[in-house]
């Protein structure tokens, strides 16, 4: 059946990139991209990520075993527009992707049909209609969204994801763009609740898959049965 | 060898308590205490932290044991202010830490004598002065620091910690206090570097314990050799 997943790397404060970058000079100098090759350096160093950008060597360990496991899934894509642009010229005639890939933006533009099964269509009716869309094209495979954290949130928020895998690096960079930064319009007794559903500990980084559960209202249970327990709960934990 | 380590439960966006209370109201009805207590709700079930609150019963599971040995570890603790004075009283006389916390204030006040091994002293020169009294009283244990947020923050950005292990509840609050939120004084180009040493899965927590490597230059490596490598690792993982 056909999920809708995503997956992103990021340090243990929560960013998948260093602070915007500007536009001003050229990004590959920037925080931003200092802060994000940190963040997937175990991406870049995967022999399943540099096979599909063409590249020799890299790395056959877990880590790329599980990056060929979430293309492999994968029957189609949803990418946020700044993604898609930034992507354009660097992933070149045959992107990684190797399946049809759904951009979300304001501007139209006719299909991009590359080489090895990428293409890119432009959709401006918003992220549903780009999942529904993708979702005709998966065949009975997964929707992955490919990002960037503006699109994840959206689907997050929508409450369209069915998976998250956080990547998590060994890194905290103590400022930057940060994938679950507010906006999710949550109320103040309210939250997203997720389950575990595999770990995956590796020295370079740890992988958590989570079943998205959907919204549930923050409520204090039973606990406070106990004669005061959950005022005693201010604990060293906290 | 004494280790100065810390730990601290947090939903999946970073947060270890809802937004934090005006302190107008009852603690207890806040949105600040209601995110709290979900993300400790695995720490309130556990046998092992019910033990030392002398309330019956709980879960008596590997979450338990990570709890247990957590408590064994440590001889000291180092403490926040605003941490101690809202455990005072429902701690009671016999606080759940058995061994001598410093509190980091900056009004000076009695040592406070529990019972059970449990004492607070108010340290009004500042976290490594705490941190140096905690290490002549653990005895060749560890120092705990305790909480919350702000001092663990100080700890860390002043290269004091050693080891930090982290709680993951599968819950997303969308807004709260957060523990890795900026103000470490790091550098645009400057990361503190962690490495994961034991990951724990359960289905209400991952539990990640890093060794703490300190700052680093976030550079680019020679993944720019591969002609163009660096550019084409804008990803899917991004």
């Amino acid at each position: 059946m056909t999920k809708v997943t995503a997956q992103m790397s990021l340090s243990l404060d929560g960013y998948y990139a260093g602070p915007q970058d500007s536009g001003d000079g050229g990004w590959m100098e920037s925080a931003e991209a200092a802060g994000f090759f940190r963040i997937t350096r175990w991406v870049t160093d995967a022999m399943a990520w540099r096979e599909r950008l063409g590249f020799a060597g890299g790395e056959q360990d877990r880590n790329s075993e599980i990056l060929a496991e979430t293309f492999e899934a994968a029957g189609a894509y949803v990418m946020g527009r700044r993604m898609a642009d930034g992507g354009e010229v660097p992933w070149g005639e045959e992107p990684p992707f190797r399946a049809p890939v759904f951009v979300v933006t304001h501007r139209p533009r006719e299909t991009l049909v590359r080489k090895g099964g990428t293409s890119f269509t432009y959709v401006t009716e918003g992220v549903a209609s780009a999942i529904e869309q993708a979702r005709a094209a998966a065949n009975g495979k997964n929707i992955a969204v490919a990002g960037g954290g503006n699109l994840l949130r959206q689907v997050l928020e929508a409450g369209l994801l069915d998976e998250l895998e956080i990547h998590i690096a060994p890194v905290v960079l103590g400022a930057g763009m940060r994938l679950l930064d507010g906006g999710l319009d949550l109320g103040d007794f309210e939250a997203i609740e997720l389950a575990p559903t595999r770990v995956v500990h590796t020295p370079r980084v740890t992988h958590i898959r989570y079943t998205v559960n959907g919204r549930a209202p923050l409520v204090l249970d039973d606990r406070g049965s106990g004669g005061g327990l959950t005022e005693a709960a201010i604990s060293p934990a906290a």
